[in-house]
């Protein structure tokens, strides 16, 4: 296998990153002045803010708003290079990384890949439901939510167009019960205005949850508050409620009941996503990898492992950490120290997370949040939630337009991204099937 | 064949407009308060503003600011009614159209459905070059762009890597042209700064054009200043250059030359879109469909074509007039009134055409304008160009984004949209092949 092209070896140690995720990007960007050479792999050429897919889904956001060039991120600078790659496998005895574009040494390997939606098994499921766990599939949901409606239009039989108008959404976590709030806006605001032709009472937004309770592990309150805003835009909440299957067309709960719908948004779980090479014993619950409390990798001394693929177990965080950015990035930043600590013979920091609250908005003036000393919900909560989000949003032009965009929503009750746009060649080569 | 379902019978004339264009869109909402069922049918949900299509394919602005959801256009109004669908058939003799959603029969049709990339017949040009000529295929070749580079940085033959830098484009006119001007200005400003590896003084910009000037139809000094300009940022401009043929790697032009690239960008021509079921007597030169003084279809006598697919003669016009949009909205305005004039049994009005001049933008700084009584090239042009595509723009909040995105590139010499985005869901149903 042939090396990656353009990449020198100039005598410096070189630090290969895999993710431009939270995690990845924060470390690459914290070791821009060091001493190492820097190599950054990822699938696409973007960092994306996962925190908002929902709202691209549902047509708040354009995908641009919240994906950033990771180029961009790293112009001009001599000792960053970024490729884009998908590891294929890891060479841990040669210190080497495969890619689909070629191989590569590493001095220290970074692995910050992430997680992939989790079907635990179920293969129907993964096959006719909808994830929503990258850019590219919050396009293709926002794809599939407007184009139901205009299959609905085409349509005579009461059932066909019920089953099409129908939404249930797995999972009751942030994700899920932000993408149900923010889909009964579009059916209480704009779809009535956009298709005067259909009928929206008919239209059911179902959110299911195995637990007793949607937002799980956010306090009390914030979970029986955000349960209540849900049913306030309308949303049909069924906690205590386990799907066992889904054909395409219903699905199937464990206590016998169905429901018709064409759309299943899967919500429920995540898993790690795959590192070969490195053999089954370090791949913990989760999909995660073990590592140590510098984010060492189980039996390897120099391959790390940060953000959500990595499974850091404490006294605290029996099950490892919880899979949110604050921990990725709190990761990447200690790591970036402990490398140079580590090059200067010092000894390495053990990692303890700062936990800063919680936050989760279900719809317009309503969100919860948890902070470290203090729970509060409504307005104030989603006051918070749109400063903490606006802040957190990679680059000053896509805050800028982030904002503009909430407040014209706000002050419209309207957005204007409703477009089933795929790009194409429409003749010649490279002809690519339709997504809509 | 099944009826087009939601639409009802009123007792209302309905008028069936084909394309959501400048042409279908200005007469659709010139008969918003008429006393017609309207019925909008389109392929897409929006409307594109084509103009623009080449900065969407250089970075410079999100596809979802140059495009309108058309059902957003028409909220709230009973009589209007929009479908996505494509045209199959006209059925004249039962006044009725077939689409791929099914039958409906019209009062009054009107074909507003634009035009297509002309290769003149080439089948290898059509297979391997690329084309600009809707939202899709800008964004298509933004992906073919910044892949090249990619692609680039994995390569060390300096023969393949040549290839892949070099962009020839074909056509002169102002689509070429302004097309030109943002490569190099991408070339000049920013790709050095993401892709510090590579030379970027080996990428070459090629622009063809078989004419012995470019911007031809323009004034003499029109053509002049922009040829100039062109030079200016670095492009080379060939006339009198006329494309035998284009295998992928190599175009082989007619003096026996060849120029090797990955990319031809073919904006040498544009055909009528076809319409089935009219015959062949009434389809014109470029594939446009022959209408008389009021846009009616020759032998026809409630079927209507407007805009770049209708094909008029008058004196001064001798071969139709000018494809663009002010033809486009000019006729639909006034279709809209003789339509209104017909009902009550009025004589109907002439078209015609009122140019108000033209416009076209090499780069920062640089555009030629050419206005009824006077012509004048540089800044102030420019300037005036930047204003009337902004007031021309669909939605205030497009026209907000689009003011912001280019007043941000003027200031940093930057954009933020070199994204390779594929809508797909990665794994189960409906998997899509990847753009890139």
């Amino acid at each position: 296998m042939k090396n990656i092209a353009g990449i020198p070896e100039n005598g410096k140690k070189r630090v290969v990153i895999i993710g431009g995720g939270f995690a990845g990007l924060k470390l690459a960007k914290s070791l821009k002045k060091s001493e190492f050479q820097i190599v950054l792999v990822d699938k696409n050429n973007y960092h994306q803010f996962q925190p908002l897919f929902y709202q691209v889904a549902t047509a708040g956001l354009e995908p641009s708003a919240i994906t950033f060039p990771l180029r961009k991120a790293f112009q001009n600078q001599q000792h960053i290079h970024f490729r884009i790659a998908a590891l294929e496998k890891v060479d841990a005895e040669n210190q080497a990384i495969q890619t689909d574009i070629g191989r590569l040494k590493y001095d220290y390997l970074v692995l910050a890949i992430g997680a992939d939606t989790n079907y635990f098994g179920n293969q129907n499921i993964q096959r006719h439901a909808t994830p929503m766990k990258s850019l590219g599939e919050a396009i293709h949901l926002r794809n599939t939510i407007l184009t139901n409606f205009e299959k609905a239009l085409n349509e005579t039989d009461p059932e066909v167009i019920d089953s099409l108008l129908n939404f249930v959404i797995v999972g009751g976590g942030p994700t899920g019960t932000e993408l149900a709030g923010a889909l009964a806006e579009m059916k209480n605001y704009i779809l009535p205005k956009d298709y005067p032709e259909l009928d929206f009472s008919r239209m059911k937004i179902y959110l299911l949850e195995a637990a007793s309770k949607v937002l799980n592990g956010y306090s009390e309150a914030s979970s029986i508050k955000g349960k209540k805003y849900l049913e306030k835009l309308g949303v049909q909440v069924m906690t205590n409620t386990f799907v066992k299957d889904y054909d395409g067309k219903a699905v199937f709960l464990a206590d016998g009941q169905t429901l018709a719908t064409d759309t299943l948004i899967w919500a429920a779980g995540i898993k790690g996503n795959p590192v070969h090479g490195l053999g089954a014993a370090i791949i913990g619950r989760g999909g995660r990898l073990k590592v140590d409390a510098h984010n060492l990798v189980e039996n390897h001394s120099n391959i790390f492992a940060i953000g959500d693929i990595a499974l850091m177990t404490t006294e605290k965080y029996e099950n490892g950490h919880p899979q949110v950015a604050q921990v990725a990035i709190q990761q990447a930043g200690l790591l970036a120290k402990n490398l140079k600590r580590q090059e200067k013979g010092q000894a390495l920091k053990a990692f303890k997370y700062v936990d800063k609250g919680s936050l989760a908005t279900v719809g317009r003036n309503l969100a919860v949040a948890d902070l470290p000393f203090v729970s509060f919900q409504g307005f104030a909560a989603w006051v918070l939630w749109l400063f903490v989000h606006l802040m957190a949003i990679l680059g000053v032009k896509n805050r800028l337009f982030v904002f503009i965009n909430w407040a014209w929503s706000y002050l419209t009750y309207d957005q204007s991204l409703r477009l089933l746009i795929n790009p194409r060649k429409e003749s010649g080569k490279e002809e690519m099937e339709n997504v809509t």
